[in-house]
């Protein structure tokens, strides 16, 4: 399929595999282990793909009956192969996706079969010789309109195949019903053999290991929040990390994989989106509802870009030419780390929430504890003036300290739209499981920590309830810095 | 299509509209106007559309030609409906998707066919009882395998099509040779109609208006660097933009649509990747050979996206608040607008360097420009140290010079990647027209400005030629600051 190949005379690095030819001999054996690595590997990260294999096999062969059996042959004769064609066009990965298509096909067959039949009947009306050519004009305008249906993006989001289905079913009958005398007879048959083979591949894919979109799509977003989580959680560390003559070390990146990670989120629009339109054709399972607020899900996918692109500025940053001198990040490394891990934390809770379907009440403890963060980190800054000639080389750590403030109001966004996701599907709130700072932080006696069963009062956004700042002296053992919460007495 | 809404309780905002049924009466004249300026809204955007679907039309009426005409009905009988199946599901778009529609379709049923009369025979050789049964694991064992193929990112991106119309083909033609005697026959008459559809849509597609994957996707890699320049072209009048009692004023971001363009640079990878795929399949056309380095469009694709989430963050800085003094902002307002400025003209001259297919020679005069603003800019931030309260104000103008200085690399790697590209696609050299900065800018007498034939010499890397810091006073009229050019002779 490489197409012409041969006539190839030039060898510029990058062209469609010109030149291949000559090295394949001798790589056969590499290739054929390569292919079985590559194999294994597909099954064993996601074991669903065996299995959805399985299913579709299974699926022809049980459809292959209308052709093993004597009397279903004799009843449906070669409209069979309508069955099997349906299984192979309609059955997908997810249960969405196929029913997406299998009600597609069935409906697109029902409405585009009854014009048909019309549209002949109607072209019989101007004769032998009329017939033909009124037939091909309406064939022609209703396939083109059908065609230009498709640049619709509601079309071509949900009943794509649908629209294809149509000039496909509209066209076979009604050019069809030109020569073949009992039509009434032949769609009877082709509609049943194909609600059969549809009707095979929804009950397949929904009661046979069933792999569901929307189900797929509330772990994508968690994960991806999740992500976000990860990389927050080292930034401090990677950034900040001294080698032991006291200056900032180089760090290679590729040591900490999952600090890149959140790069996958960069790009996860199109494939959130596809699996927000399967879903949207799911019946109710599991813990998911009918009326399962999908759209709710992609809006917390678009927060939780925004938050990946901002984290992308600042990885870039994690090596920066020239260092900032080492004195004045230590100043700032405490409350850029406590910011940072505080955010992470926010980031987690919010992803477990979505996970187990609770109220995401703990997260905005963290997020006010990120708030504080930002607070002492100004105050660091305030309290740090440059000498003169500082200020350029300070810069690179400003940055990263000005888009680590930045990120807590895209962490706000993110917990803003996963409580109103909490809201429209009903999560169930329970008693949060936050351990309270540590005590010792504090200053002795005044403060008392959250009990467990004070979890609940940390919802909404912290209109409620006392704010208390405490200061601790940087040099106080264990650092944690300025407080900010509605859990604390004093 | 909408399952199940009438079971639907639930007034939940956000749902698979449920209660439009209320609703639906009282708007049908508004729909109906709805549509008819959706349509002719889809049609004026992109007049291509409209003759995509007037080319499918007549793609299936001329294919209907298997019924019409008596001598071919008689040659063909009933399997001319393979022929309009295969222009229905082939017929795409652009070239490139037709053509890996038709030539997947056209070998996947040539070697499926062949693989299923194989199986066919050897399934006979187990007896009358024996045959349904080894079919029957066979047709199981080899559509499951074929399913499997298709989670391979290879065969996912340029054979999925062949691969689903290979489990097609196989169980039709195994299962039916069950049934059917004359195979052969059936398998010849069936190929041959597949091949006519898929011809007569490859004919079509390439001969009647055609719209080329490659043409789109070197145009679209174009525009995107096109839009990030827009936006940083504008950026430094909005960012620095001062009312007239002398404050910064807040301005609507909604004012400026065109700076927002560069949002559809965020999510272009999918888009991309799907007209390089396609721009692979089609032969050579207009100004692009066989070869064409479609793959260095991609490595372009993903910097110009790296540079957008660099400005999606700067975007984020354009309202603050708290505001930074306006004192700091005059005095870094000049070199930040030079840099932002600069680079925006290089991002122009490469965009403009890929729609003429020409060597980008004098972006490298833009780039230098713009390094130099970033000497300049970094002089400014050094003279004037903030007073002790400052540094905690002018973070946020602090962080928007700095990314506009790492912006600078990014733009860099974009010139460097369309250098490339350039190279491979041996574009053409032309005579430079970039008019030099005003001389009056300089010393007088002292800067003789490029004349239009130097340009050529201003490629590569910087490499070469002499780097001449001049700085002008900022009281100068038109202040020009720095500059740092191969092209200036003192």
């Amino acid at each position: 399929m490489e197409i012409g190949s041969a006539t190839q005379e030039n060898t510029r690095p990058i062209s469609r595999g010109c030149g291949w030819l000559k090295a394949l001999p001798g790589k056969f054996k590499a290739k054929g282990f390569e292919i079985v690595t590559k194999t294994k590997k597909l099954g064993e990260d996601d074991p669903r793909r065996i299995r959805h294999s399985l299913k579709a096999g299974l699926a022809i062969t049980l459809v292959s009956l209308f052709y093993y059996l004597r009397p279903l042959y004799d009843a449906f004769g070669q409209s069979g192969m309508w069955a099997i064609l349906t299984v192979v066009l309609v059955i997908d990965f997810s249960v969405g996706a196929t029913l997406c298509r299998s009600l597609n096909r069935g409906f697109a067959t029902l409405i585009a079969g009854a014009l048909a039949i019309g549209t002949e009947h109607f072209a019989t009306l101007f004769g032998e010789k009329g017939e033909p050519i009124v037939l091909g004009f309406l064939v022609f305008f209703i396939a083109a309109a059908s065609t230009f249906t498709r640049f619709f993006p509601v079309v071509r989001r949900r009943y794509d195949y649908g629209a294809m289905i149509f000039i496909l079913t509209f066209s076979l009958i009604s050019v069809s019903g030109y020569r073949v005398e009992k039509i009434f007879e032949l769609g009877h048959k082709r509609l049943s053999t194909i609600i059969i083979g549809a009707a095979t591949c929804m009950v397949i894919s929904i009661f046979v290991c069933p792999v569901w979109a929307g189900e797929d799509l509330h772990n994508l977003v968690a994960d991806n929040i999740e992500k976000l989580a990860s990389f927050l959680e080292g930034f401090g560390d990677e950034y900040f990390k001294f080698s032991e003559d006291g200056d900032s070390a180089m760090v290679s990146k590729d040591d900490n994989s999952v600090l890149q990670d959140y790069k996958n989120v960069l790009n996860s629009k199109e494939n959130e989106e596809s699996l927000a339109n399967f879903a949207w054709w799911e019946p109710c399972h599991g813990r998911f509802g009918f009326c399962h607020p999908w759209k709710q899900y992609l809006k917390i996918g678009v927060l939780s870009r925004q938050c990946a692109y901002q984290i992308e500025t600042l990885n870039g940053y994690i090596n920066p030419q020239p260092q900032a001198p080492s004195e004045f990040r230590r100043k700032i490394q405490q409350p850029c780390t406590k910011l940072s891990s505080e955010s992470s934390k926010a980031l987690k809770e919010l992803a477990s929430a979505i996970k187990n379907m609770t109220h995401p009440s703990s997260c905005d403890l963290h997020l006010q504890n990120s708030k504080a963060a930002a607070e002492e980190l100004k105050i660091a800054l305030e309290a740090s003036p440059p000498v003169k000639t500082d200020l350029l080389e300070v810069i690179p750590a400003v940055t990263v300290a000005s888009i680590l403030i930045n990120i807590i109001k895209s962490v706000e966004n993110i917990s803003a739209s996963i409580h109103e996701l909490s809201d429209q599907a009903r999560f169930r709130t329970v008693k949060s499981n936050v351990i309270a700072e540590k005590p010792q932080l504090f200053h002795s006696g005044t403060v008392k920590p959250i009990s467990d069963g004070d979890g609940d009062g940390g919802d909404g956004d912290g209109g409620g309830g006392d704010h208390i700042v405490i200061i601790v002296s940087p040099e106080n053992g264990n650092p944690q810095g300025l407080m900010r919460s509605q859990h604390v007495e004093v």
